[in-house]
């Protein structure tokens, strides 16, 4: 086998005898001349197949070789042109002369042009095996990879350790119609909403730990923001003071993102709507109330009695905190406590609301988190007013029996931060094999979306 | 809020007043003198209470703190006598003088011992929020982030892409009893055993991928090696001439992991039976049908018919190599093709048998992988053979009737790999949350459990 040559390292091996292996990306005839794009891991070439410089078998061959079919190909490298340069491509300066040409892998005609931005959802989804081969949503995925590499490197750095966190989980405890129940041998589980407790046992353990992983959800809702199965990037960490701990923490954390981004994926970035989120030293914070107030004052609806914002009022604050504060970000804080999740840390100066916050991205809320109840009394007391069993939670409870120091964490979802990142409308999109209420790849598949 | 310091970082800090938090690992009554190690996120800390050093209420507090409750510490580093230092802890040269004293969370009296070793498993699971604070379990766990953390970095190295899989799957396919059913809205779907179709499809998109993620088997065996939920360490690959080339990625992938253990946690290693594996240039290699006939000649056992190996000719074998070959590892490869999946990839010049192998290490399989089948065509062809509707594997097929390179790849499952590494008889005990045909936390756990 000759060792072979990835296009973006052809640049540096003009003169050279290479191989190169890939994906057919483009083929243009011009008279007894044939161009093709020669698609990588690492980027895309162009090679040219001029039949007096082939063996006569390869001249045969490239003949038949359409798009996606997948060669292995000999030959030297070559400057261009000074015209034929493309300075826009990586291997713009260069092309293959291709000598030998063996089929690695044949491909039937596709059914669509993988560039056309024009495709729908229903038939991108239908097609993903193929659609995510477009230029585009490599670039997107890839961006998607560096998101969670610089989550993870950012909490490493922060003395976070990474846990294995189950998915299949108990029957009872929280409950609730949005969960999904699996058959478990001879009895009945449930998929894991998200991480939470084991999170939270974990401090115990490790003081700071963080998770990726899928999260599921029940929920009836079709919607460009909901999916039935998320990548959660959760973290969860002790010995805080309160929630602005995790806010400052989770400010941070997006601020080292964003630069792992600048400096591993600044051309994906390109292909798509990417404009850099304003994030400043401090991301604004409102309580919900305020939020409120300020929407009554500014619009004159009034729903400061409201238990949470409507995704409308959402993307009115994004766009109020973009224009005052110069920031894409902003913070809600204080829900009320009969809203969220009992392991909700109340304000001890107004115990009917929290200290939760939601995080909203360009009006899209990407996080949830806050302070937890660290007390085991407390607790308790808090399963009981929210009408669950102590006891179907005794697991999770030995935690804060034996010793927990006061905690909180959040939880980011990995495809509405990206699709917020890149101007991506439907959250689907963003998601490498998304699960919706009629969905799962080709199954369940819904009559509207293949017409 | 007063600036913490970390037990480790104390050590530079002699003289000094500093804030220590964490945990009460040990207590020590010297008469009116007590000593606390507190235990942090870093490591641990003597501190010692001197009554005459400390504010009054900090006298009151001390007299009551226990194992396990959760402390702020204000006090000054001072050295430790020459004949009080203790050269094996990182910070065994210095200890905190306590001044002030103040409780952040009490902990009930434990119900065991943290550091007994002679608990049985059972009782080790029903109290893992507690036990797995023990210094053998926080270093197990570190050592297993660590293992995943070192599978990424050599990967990412080589031009892999990560992923994130889904792991609701569809109700048809493959199927078989091992198959956990979930309740999807108003269908039927299935848990994934592996990532194995999804990665398949991302070798057509990015050549070269993995991912880390949870893998569900309903089997019902209870036994040392099963469990019910795993993590799985995937990757896979295209370009490929067969199956050797994914046997000597995972040779030079196990060779990284080894060298990352022992530049990160090498003092963890030590607290565990960790010998370094023996890993030559090369894994030596069998065909199941050698093995076979090298157990007739040397045991007189009679299995040169079987489609598999049995645990304890495995266990035979792990021996074997490692007396002969001085490997700690040994792959077998070519087994029957009516035994494996249906992407398996043939020997062409033995049809009946695969292009695929495992990986026993230290007697114990931790390690399926192959070449896949990428033409279209024989895939198609295969599933017929195996019973198999093509028309449930359509989203699946598209990858293979668009071009497809050679390509193969494998999965390792974590907990085995870490519990064969530090010599773990049980695998649920490399496991941070064991689920298994009797447990999920504290629920189904059976009686025999609960002596």
């Amino acid at each position: 086998m000759s060792v072979r040559t990835l296009s973006v390292e052809a640049v540096s091996k003009v003169g050279a005898e290479v191989t190169i292996k890939g994906w057919v990306n483009a083929r243009r005839n011009m008279g007894k001349i044939v161009f093709l794009d020669i698609r990588d891991r690492a980027g895309t070439i162009q090679t040219v197949g001029v039949p007096s410089q082939m063996t006569p078998e390869s001249v045969e061959r490239l003949k038949e070789v359409r798009l996606e079919w997948v060669l292995e190909l000999k030959g030297a490298v070559q400057e261009r042109g000074a015209k034929q340069k493309n300075p826009n491509s990586p291997t713009g300066a260069v092309e293959l002369l291709i000598k030998e040409l063996k089929v690695l892998a044949k491909a039937e005609p596709l059914p669509l042009d993988l560039e056309d931005e024009k495709i729908g959802l229903g038939i991108h989804l239908d097609y993903l095996p193929i659609t995510l081969r477009s230029e585009k949503y490599r670039a997107l995925f890839k961006i998607q990879a560096e998101i969670v590499r610089g989550f993870r490197d950012y909490l490493n750095a922060q003395g976070f350790t990474e846990i294995q966190a189950p998915k299949i989980v108990a029957a009872a405890a929280e409950g609730g119609a949005d969960v999904f129940e699996v058959k478990y041998l001879k009895n009945k589980a449930t998929l894991a909403q998200s991480p939470q407790f084991y999170k939270q046992i974990m401090v115990g353990v490790f003081e700071r730990v963080f998770a990726v992983g899928n999260c599921f959800r029940a929920e009836q809702h079709a919607t460009t923001r909901h999916l039935n199965e998320f990548t959660g990037l959760d973290l969860e960490f002790g010995m805080i003071e309160d929630h602005h701990d995790v806010m400052n923490l989770e400010t941070e954390l997006l601020r080292h993102i964003l630069n792992h981004l600048d400096k591993t994926v600044s051309s994906e970035l390109k292909l798509w709507s990417y404009i850099r989120p304003e994030l400043p030293e401090k991301i604004p914070y409102f309580k919900l109330r305020e939020v409120q107030e300020l929407i009554k004052k500014e619009t004159g609806v009034d729903h400061t009695n409201e238990p949470d914002l409507e995704p409308g009022e959402e993307k009115w604050l994004g766009n109020y905190v973009q224009e005052k504060h110069h920031s894409d970000f902003v913070f809600i804080t204080h829900y009320p406590t009969a809203k969220r999740p009992m392991y909700t840390y109340p304000d001890e100066a107004d115990p009917e609301f929290t200290k939760s916050f939601d995080l909203l991205f360009r009006g899209v809320e990407i996080t949830s988190g806050g302070q937890r109840f660290n007390d085991y009394n407390q607790l308790v007391q808090s399963m009981k007013n929210k009408g669950l069993n102590p006891e179907d939670f005794k697991f999770y409870l030995e935690s804060f029996q034996y010793g927990m120091p006061p905690e909180g964490g959040l939880g980011l979802g990995l495809e509405r931060l990206t699709a917020r990142l890149l101007g991506v409308d439907n959250v689907k999109e963003a998601t490498l094999f998304p699960r919706d209420l009629n969905r799962i790849d080709l199954q369940l598949s819904p009559p509207e979306y293949k017409q």
